[in-house]
């Protein structure tokens, strides 16, 4: 067995397991959207799928850590290869977390369903979590490439996706104020866009995951940060 | 070079990187503590201390990572010494992520600080870090024992922690029904209160990882779940 078979076997290990992991991203971009639009349409069928739907995607975070056990084991992979399938690990294990967080928008649907409606949000939210999904869509797509330029160009989209949180947090705080009748919904929907801005942190995370693939160093921590809201008072 | 003298060599690189991951045990243990005091006691420098103190988990963790990784490549190591390799990078991942949630419980402390009193859940929200610095620790403790039944005692406990989240939820809408200039407050509180609960989750994970390890079988999911505000409207 000469180095050439075995960098070869490497090769179709990685690929199957990269494979598995694309398809885990596309089911968490359509549970992405199929989250927000349930929560914001108040679709309580659709946000059943959501979460019926997130067992699938526990299942091939779990393929995907055997398979990559399974590949070091065989292989024993070393620097950049050892690199990219530890890499395929942070990657699915965000994924995995970005479906929970869409499990969670799905969940609130049933209660949003029963209170008051406070439909200004719902627009916001739904474009946020589209931004969202653009982003994890980018990320996964710079992944396969192998394209720092585009990851990183992720990296500073997340800067959006936190102000729009921002500005929705301030929105909340208005409704509340203006009608107590607002505030359990307002509560829920709060809970809903900062599960949003969580799932771009992720994405974000994912982002500078890819950027240490392809060029072997984490990015400086030049990101503009983040979620404001722990400065808002409310009282100026 | 013997088979023997290999796995020794193994042995010493994993008993490295186990202490590394229990120093980070300690430092995310007293940074839950001190960031649920700062942000109850409204102690603006020790919150400035968790903050910079969250500086050095994140190396700690990076460090954690680079050691893993010169080990699989260096030692090769297969099945159960591999999963335990595997287990570290992701029992010091969760690590990290408890210790970002307690920085962002110091991050509310300023603002906290400005706005009107609401000290009712403060005792509760100190009781509820208290019990997931406890959990955390039996669970670090559980590893390093290789104690299934303690690991097991630790995810049973994760649904206290769900309880008093739950009822700091409904406290907080009430106080926000009776008076609107509480709601503000309440806002922070909430978030923090939903951050303690996620802390408690990811200690959770880290008592499901631990059982992975001790006995080669994640458990099953007979672990009664967990946020039940998802379905709280408030109206009844």
């Amino acid at each position: 067995m000469n180095q050439e078979h075995i960098s070869s076997a490497f090769d179709r290990d990685l690929e199957a397991i990269q494979a598995l992991m694309v398809k885990m991203g596309g089911l968490v971009e359509a549970a992405i959207l199929d989250g927000s639009k349930a929560v914001t349409t108040r679709d309580v069928e659709l946000a059943e799928n959501v979460r019926k739907g997130d067992k699938v995607i526990d299942d091939l975070e779990e393929r995907i850590n055997e398979e990559a056990a399974r590949t070091i084991a065989l292989r024993a992979p070393v620097s950049s290869d050892l690199r990219v399938v530890l890499s395929v690990l942070k990657l699915s294990a965000s994924l995995e977390r970005i479906g929970d967080y869409a499990r969670n928008l799905a969940k609130r649907t049933e209660v949003l369903a029963e209170l008051r409606p406070v439909s200004g949000p719902d627009k916001a939210l739904k474009r946020m979590a589209k931004e969202v999904q653009r982003m994890l869509k980018d990320t996964l797509d710079a992944y396969v490439r192998r394209d720092a330029a585009l990851a990183e160009d992720v990296r500073q989209r997340d800067e959006e996706v936190d102000e729009m949180y921002n500005a929705l947090f301030r929105e909340f705080l208005t409704f509340m104020m203006e009608d107590p009748r607002n505030i359990t919904a307002c509560m829920h929907l709060h809970f809903i866009a900062k599960n949003v801005e969580r799932m771009g942190d992720l994405v974000t995370n994912m982002a500078e995951q890819v950027i240490y693939v392809v060029t072997g160093e984490m990015p400086d921590d030049g990101r503009p940060k983040s979620d404001e809201t722990a400065f808002i008072s409310g009282e100026t």
